[in-house]
């Protein structure tokens, strides 16, 4: 059974550990083993050691699994969990199949200008965008930084994007499940 | 000679190009190869194709590069540009050498706290800290997720912080220099 490392920040969920088996439990439905990221309720410890010793259980963890399914939905800002993005590299880096979602369908141009845009006064060109402080806002029609999405195009991965209620931006398992759908036809066909 | 992969938001900056030969000049000062990120200004195309050509010549780099040194100055937001993440995780997948800082000082949690904190009133321990929708703040004196400075420990890489002025954020190059300073120290303890 090939397992999946559950990516996202559905570990700051209040119930994150529900959150955690609920899609542990559809990965089961599909014939997957889910791997939820280490919280720190099963550490002792305090501060930079703790936040160390679960940084490297993590990291095993995505060593061991074959898949990383990264909930990509915009967290505290324009962009993804830092820590999802970087782990994301990491299974990139360690050659594993890449999946991901986002429960917000806006494109991140839109997005960032909404957040962080200024008067393009600072633009070089009529089309470019530009932030408040006359940074460019890169503008591809994509749904995160380019690198984000490139590098589950380079893997030959699978995104699915998914517009969800507000506040079901974070609970919303619509497009995850719909990721491990395309994940089984994949695994089905290479099967056969 | 070991080559340098120059990641950070300076991809953005209004004079992206003059920012990244600053950084290869400084790194050739202390014998490296800087490898600025291939901006879209070389390339053809537009949308998704041009976005995925700049995202595989990039990955393309990192895999041609010794080490990284990640700018993880938080960009919009209480976290890393997005795409410096996602390139600091496949450098350490990559077994590259890890290296990063940031220009804020200032911790992680306070950071998030000051831009989408809330009440508490969620929390579920008194130490417990949420924002606004009642997720949790991690807190462990760290500048980022604990992802970030927990890859670049356990790969035994180099963080350096320092306090530039506000309008020195995305510019300031002295604590990258201090980054320079201790490879180059490195390596010649490494070839003695």
């Amino acid at each position: 059974m090939k397992s999946i490392y559950l990516a996202g920040p559905d570990v700051f969920l209040p119930d994150a550990r529900q959150a955690g088996d609920a899609k542990k439990r559809l990965c089961q439905t599909y014939g997957f083993e889910g791997l939820f990221p280490i919280d720190n309720d099963v550490h002792p410890g305090a501060g930079e050691s703790l936040a160390f010793a679960i940084s490297r259980e993590n990291e095993a963890l995505i060593q061991r699994a074959d898949i990383i399914v990264a909930n990509l939905t915009p967290f505290r800002g324009p962009s993804a969990d830092a820590g999802t993005l970087y782990e994301l590299g990491l299974a990139r880096g360690l050659g594993k199949f890449l999946a991901g979602y986002t429960n917000v369908a806006t494109p991140f141009s839109n997005r960032t200008r909404q957040m962080f845009g200024g008067s393009d006064e600072h633009a070089r060109t009529p089309s470019e965008l530009t932030d408040r402080d006359g940074l460019t806002i890169e503008d591809f029609g994509l749904h995160d930084n380019l690198m984000i999405e490139g590098g589950i195009h380079q893997a030959g991965g699978i995104f699915i994007t998914h517009q969800s209620h507000d506040s079901e931006r974070y609970t919303d398992l619509t497009a995850f499940e719909q990721v491990l759908k395309h994940l089984k036809n994949r695994m089905d066909s290479v099967a056969r």
